[in-house]
């Protein structure tokens, strides 16, 4: 019996892997859970799946719940604070733990998780953008396996051969495909882009998603992100890695081999596939979720992406390139202006014009690679403070 | 160095099996070649590829090859008749047996291979459909690794669990869905298509092949032949089997697992690609075959086969539910059909009304299950016979 912590339990993925678990209760426990502040989402998730611990990281939170817990003569203990957040991620009592904490906010957890040599279930990209030689040389040293959950990396993962495991370079392989639904101002024009609202950015044609990722996904800076995360994952670099549209978001990530074989991964867009698979793996397991019926599909499209409509992705791909500290001053950069255009304060363009000034800026300070945890906390701190600067300044923005 | 041994080296997979083991020679060597009277393209084989031994079956042909090879100061061996072929297929001086011989002649030296345990790369159907459960209890007690080339099972092998052997079923797997390209009469009507020519069915739109199988692609025959196959091969029923219609012909099949991941193996339509995935298997070898580039593909389109234009893969499956003595029946009744009906002598839904009326008739007469070869071997010389009769009496066939 294997025992599962949920790190972002009230989110989307956390509920969702709490409804594989409960179709394997005899194979792996839900022992502890966590979430930022969310007391009533986590009183109802107590009820349902009765985990032996849980974590809000808000004191009033906290409080909240354990009031509640003890009026229905609930046992779970309920922890508070951002240190308890770190200890359940490293304590010994678990065994798998799914990170899936949105934002940079999933860093130190993840982090602890990795040090205690946990197999470690990644569904939250931004550590592995901001940190990843750190977390994959953690994760080496301590024996801790990683099980991507992002419906692309888990794809590759699934594609690639079975001796693989994350954090080496794969044998055999030429290339690692990502596919992009392509957003919902896939068909519009520049001009059109330009002028787009929040409201518009996050309907995206496919998943059901939080509003960050959502944003992230209009511009294809997610597309951008993932192709870093792959390469932290995977071991591999800018040249074995592409991008292709695919609207229909069925096949998931291709892999290419070196006799001409791609193999690939589809199913229907439900992240209790992808869970699932980690959850089980290396042997299978029922999600919940139905297979493809693809005549009734009846086509899959693919496009080229347009780095001149959604220049996140070019962005993105330079900071792969450039490695060293861009790939963590992108994402700083990113979160900031993702917020800023939710809030109206950014236009569609100004987001990728304010990261790459910030990238730029922060590249002249900041020559040395950081790879501790303090110096890559500090360029993040840097970049969104650079931000924040120019966006109270008002300085017009130049749209790229 | 392994040793590789061709069985049917003179046709196009031979020729394909041969070019990819030219680029591995230091892995891989040519030793012997197999043809059934094709001399001259023996003589270019040996010139290229300088095999140890060869077997030409006929005796005229044999006797033209070992003149020539002799004027050209060669030592290559040249052996002939149907016996060397079974002794060179059993011999103990290879390691690799591609057999690729065309028909229900590939039968016996496959068999020969598979008692001697060697690793057997498997191109043609035919024996499989014959003989399947024979081959695999052979193969199983024999200690022989089976490894199909055909890019239908190639794929699903490719896509199947990485511990997975043929003739284990396969564990957490839902379904196998076997794409088919629908033929040149994909979009015929079925009054266009009774009145085709072979010339017209013959034209494949992807696939470069030979005429057999060409019909057999034109009546969906060929995919019906798959399925039974792959029941073989994997162990599955006809409730874990599917076909779609995949005009493309760039996914090659497909796995469904339990969680909802499908995994599908694609490609250029190229048979060095699933010949080097079985050469160079668990590893990867280059084929001299280049990746696929999606964007410029552009689509993918899925059909469901219509079963009333195409009857030939309902009397398959049908076949293939029955069991016992059908697939064996259906496989001799279809390579005398396809034979008639390149000569001009039965229309094109006169094929699938012979081969059914073929299977009652077997079906009654021999009602014991056919496990030893003597008696596959009658079975199979039965339905030719009594097919051969009913053309010969000119009976007027009724179209199904």
């Amino acid at each position: 019996m294997r025992r599962l912590l949920i790190l972002g339990a009230t989110g989307s993925i956390g509920r969702s892997t709490l409804e594989v678990a409960a179709l394997h209760a005899d194979e792996i426990e839900v022992h502890t859970l966590t979430a930022f502040r969310d007391a009533g989402g986590m009183l109802e998730l107590c009820r349902r799946f009765a985990p032996k611990r849980v974590v809000l990281v808000e004191e009033s939170a906290a409080t909240l719940l354990r009031k509640a817990l003890a009026a229905e003569h609930s046992h779970c203990e309920v922890l508070s604070g951002v240190e308890a957040l770190n200890e359940v991620a490293g304590s010994s009592d678990t065994d798998v733990v799914m990170s899936a904490i949105v934002g940079a906010a999933g860093l130190l957890p993840t982090l602890a998780a990795v040090r205690a040599g946990k197999q470690l279930l990644i569904a939250n990209k931004e550590p592995l953008v901001m940190a990843g030689r750190l977390l994959m040389r953690e994760a080496a040293a301590n024996g801790a396996c990683i099980l991507p959950i992002d419906s692309e990396h888990n794809a590759i993962f699934q594609c690639l051969p079975p001796a693989y495991r994350c954090g080496d370079a794969p044998k055999g392989v030429r290339k690692l495909l990502l596919t992009a639904s392509g957003g919902p101002f896939r068909e519009w024009s520049r001009e059109r882009i330009d002028a787009a609202t929040p409201q518009e950015a996050v309907k995206h044609p496919n998943w059901s998603m939080g509003q960050k990722i959502s944003v992230d996904s209009a511009t294809l800076m997610n597309k951008g992100l993932e192709l870093i995360e792959a390469s932290v994952l995977y071991q591999v670099g800018d040249d074995q890695l592409d991008v292709v549209v695919h609207p229909e978001s069925i096949i998931h990530s291709l892999v290419e081999y070196v006799d001409g074989s791609m193999l690939a991964q589809l199913g229907q867009p439900d992240m209790r596939v992808p869970i699932a698979h980690a959850l089980a793996w290396p042997q299978r397991w029922e999600s919940g979720v139905g297979g493809l019926d693809l005549a009734a599909v009846g086509r899959f499209r693919f496009e080229t992406p347009d780095l001149n409509r959604f220049p996140c992705l070019g962005l993105a791909r330079a900071a792969l390139r450039e490695g060293q500290n861009a790939p963590n001053l992108l994402n700083a950069a990113n979160e900031v202006a993702v917020s800023a255009f939710l809030d109206g304060r950014l236009g569609f363009y100004d987001l990728s014009s304010m990261i790459e000034a910030c990238i730029d800026a922060g590249l002249q300070t900041h020559r040395a690679a950081a790879d501790d945890l303090e110096s890559i906390l500090a360029i993040d701190a840097w970049a969104r403070r650079w931000c924040a600067g120019r966006l109270s300044t008002q300085e017009p923005l130049v749209n790229a």
